[in-house]
């Protein structure tokens, strides 16, 4: 063997970092940077093509820094590569307006899904890749190993410990991968304590940051998970009794993860009523991953609730799940801990059944909430909605859907969709096309934003009925079973009534009848609280609604 | 609305540890349990049928902590419900033939397999599943959650922040499923110092941990991706230069995970020689998910390698790593940091490609390392080994798989299944049925222990050729294609010379003429480093082998 091994420096980014601290360390005490100081501190220490994730979660939002980020002297700091899980926020959009960034990779863009399109159009920012939630997180292990990341917490002590809060969130997810590279960690927080006993817990290790800054005002929150109860419709109560008739009591479902929404917000709140007339408590739905919906308060009240882990937190629910440790995630400090890279791991591979909505629903299945002209991304939707191919473990509802005896089949995770045929505004759901389609042809996408593939969905639940189509032996037997519950639509208008008998007859479609659900049930009467007075009544007191849902 | 809330307690849990360390304080002086006191604490902690973890990981195991285990009183500790992610250990299983415990969940056993066959045959312990490491770590959230964490690190100090040395491996995501839902955790280590200033840096903070244990001695590692150069034989050069060219360059694999074996050794070790003579340098193969082999010393020093993120560590290569911060992940302290949970993260949903190697696969494309009487699980391979159905971020060579045009379609992840068509001792690696068929027959399992299953592998590579399995329109055609490439084991017997030449022809099976390889090249020679010693001394000195690995 011979070599002769270059001289080559292998700690540039060390170095890198050494030498930007040194910079910061003229504007800060320690770790503490002066509030005032923030926009000159990001100038001296920033560098134009840095990549900087920046804390924009589904919920918490690191937004004094997004804010400071947005008013540098784009002169001096410019071209940056931002990577921002949720953009939720104008500023984030100002950065690339102002020429203070340039490339972009996401998740979700909610609000401002709209004014990306534009900046992509106008040729202002550059699309790195629109990614679920945890393939942004594993990237920052492997191709987009963060410069700097930009985070937010509660409280910090004066060393960098942090306190977050009930939404960790993403948090520690993104932190490691800058805080074990060389990468600089900088979060605002709400307070920073002198003593460290004065911190409510450590959330991330103070060796992990490297500045601390008290933002001019508390972060940003998002109330995304609330329903009103005043607001679900007795289409939904039905729904619902399908969904628990037709699934969850067929499958034995026992470990679940509901989306956002009023159809499943249904099921939570009839879960004490219907379900329990059934005699289902405890056999059905007693593990659970997501938010701390209010309206699963009745059902948690009611016993039928084990566990529940969380990806974030939901603005007013802190109290009632600080009273529920037995239920919830909570540190030794009673608050809760969320979690959104772990709970996404245990949505994907720990439960038997996702249920969730959507926009549009094509012949085959295939669905998407992309809509023209805006560039939305789908966070964790559609990791929670499919079939991971790596599961190995077996549950009663993972084998129910093969045939029993084939040694070398695999179980499926159940992935159901709940829409009504028709949207607000008389729009249909079931489409020939899906919009995606066109999104990326206008936006140079090479495949169509999908949120959900056709062949990882089980079910579809319309107010028709359930198409079972997991049971589906080719794909035209699927376009049937979706045209016979999708109503009136383009898609519906397909199905020949005499197909949709012999499928009924076949059990790959079922009505309400077929199902023993009393359509005459189906009020509002069903739901255990019926507003979101009654929810707070049902918590005890504990739950205290945002402002935006008091109306009495 | 009525409704009258039972009373019910909400802490039972909280409550519930409260009592348990009130009975540990006897024994403890703050967090600190005396080494000696280790056995009566655990019988005085611990209650019949609790769902304990124990960390056995990949690398690190909590030896002391499983021998103390092991040898409490069957009287008083009884019917644990025992999860551990790696069984690398005797004494895990002393503690189901001593009635300490009864249930096992588990991802990986290697060399326990064949006992735990026989204590499942004998009755004396029942499984709860088979997991991977991630869907095990998923459940820790849902329904598995513990009351017990037992866990291993290299210091801590006594307020409980803990250091775990390189391999912090599966420990917080152990960790946090108890430290946030009032269970216990217990930490070995080697050390505890009394000034927290000493801690070389926090890897978990203090308030997460509730007592720490000095072990008798230093816990047990061991170098599983060691691969001493000396046994790569020409074979394996002749499938390392196939697959760069075959595999790599086609479809320009930028970020990967490589499995262990001498094949994917032999790939790392040509990439400074056969590789660099293609012009690939800078091209392909810059981002990788893989614990630090020592075989890919030289492909590091030669400048192929950006990063490197890692499920765990390796033995001897401490100092390597530790003077190669801009490749490998490190703390502030500049030793590494590994995380199993983000790394199979990383593997699953930001990488181009997996490549590995496994003892049987079936005509269909199906691949098992389970053997005849050892139930052995496969770790992370079918996550590793599986085409992520929620990816939606797309990378030249996930979309090189598909024709360009159709919107609807989607790219995959690469999967390259390595294999000589025999093993050692003259067994096919191509067989009719896989053993694990019978493995679940035997064990009572409801679907055979596939590890990767045939509609996920995208390419198999043998000494015969490669087949470009992704391409396959049919299950037929796919079937003809792995006969093409098997040699002369049963299913290679089945091809048929016509119909491989019209797949050579079709480019679905390329042999190495067709892939421009030269077969006279595929000699030892072309390897960097043709020892343990060519190692050390690409490393300049810095990488220490174990012991059994130093033949000179």
């Amino acid at each position: 063997m011979s070599h002769s091994p270059p001289a080559r420096r292998w700690d540039t980014r060390r170095s890198d970092k050494r030498d930007r601290l040194a910079r910061a360390a003229h504007y800060a005490d320690g770790k503490v940077i002066p509030t005032t100081d923030i926009v000159p501190l990001l100038e001296s220490l920033l560098v134009p093509g840095d990549r900087v994730v920046l804390e924009g979660n589904n919920q918490k939002q690191a937004d004094f820094l997004s804010r400071a980020l947005a008013a540098v002297d784009s002169s001096k700091v410019h071209d940056l590569h931002m990577i921002i899980p949720s953009v939720g926020r104008s500023e984030h959009l100002d950065l690339f307006e102002r020429g203070i960034a340039r490339k972009f990779d996401f998740s979700f863009a909610g609000t401002q899904s709209l004014r990306i399109s534009q900046l992509l159009a106008d040729g202002a920012l550059e699309i790195g890749a629109i990614h679920t939630y945890i393939e942004l997180y594993a990237r920052l292990y492997v191709d987009l190993t963060p410069n700097v990341v930009l985070i937010a917490g509660y409280q910090a002590d004066r060393e960098g410990n942090l306190y977050t809060g009930s939404s960790t969130e993403d948090t520690p997810a993104l932190v490691e991968a800058a805080a074990f590279r060389d990468g600089i960690v900088i979060a605002q927080v709400n307070e920073i304590v002198d003593d460290p006993r004065d911190l409510k817990r450590v959330d991330v290790p103070g060796s992990w940051i490297d500045l601390v800054v008290q933002s001019d005002r508390p972060f940003f929150m998002e109330p995304l998970f609330t329903r009103d109860p005043r607001l679900i419709k007795p289409i939904h109560v039905l729904m619902a009794m399908m969904a628990i008739r037709g699934v969850y009591e067929r499958h034995q479902v026992q470990s679940l993860n509901h989306g956002i929404g009023f159809n499943t917000a249904a099921i939570e709140l009839i879960l004490p009523t219907y379900a329990e007339s059934l005699g289902l408590k405890g056999k059905i739905c007693r593990n659970w991953t997501l938010n701390p919906h209010p309206t699963m308060i009745p059902a948690i009240e009611s016993g039928w609730v084990e566990s529940v882990h969380s990806f974030g937190s939901e603005l007013g629910m802190e109290r009632y799940v600080a009273a529920r440790p037995d239920v919830f995630f909570t540190g030794q400090d009673g608050s809760m801990r969320s979690n959104r890279a772990f709970c996404q791991l245990a949505g994907q591979y720990a439960v038997d059944l996702f249920i969730g909505s959507t926009l549009q629903i094509d012949g085959d299945g295939h669905s998407s909430t992309v809509t023209r002209g805006r560039l939305a991304g789908f966070g964790g939707a559609p990791n929670m909605g499919h079939n991971p191919g790596g599961r190995r473990h077996a549950t009663p509802a993972w084998l129910d859907t093969i045939e029993p005896g084939d040694m070398l089949a695999r179980g499926r995770k159940l992935v159901v969709q709940l829409v009504e045929t028709f949207q607000g505004g008389g729009k249909p759901t079931f489409v020939e096309t899906l919009d995606a389609v066109q999104v990326a042809r206008d936006s140079g996408m090479p495949l169509a934003p999908i949120m959900i593939y056709g062949d990882d969905v089980t079910h579809v639940l319309t107010e028709e009925g359930i198409a079972y189509l997991y049971k589906a032996t080719s794909l035209e037997q699927r376009r049937e079973m979706l045209a016979a519950v999708a109503g009136v639509t383009p898609i519906g208008m397909r199905h020949d009534p005499a197909r949709t008998a012999k499928l009924r007859a076949d059990g790959l479609v079922a009505l309400p009848e077929d199902l023993g659900v009393d359509r005459k049930l189906a009020t509002r009467s069903l739901l255990a609280a019926r507003s979101m007075a009654d929810l707070v009544d049902w918590s005890g007191g504990l739950y205290d609604p945002p402002a935006r849902f008091r109306s009495w």
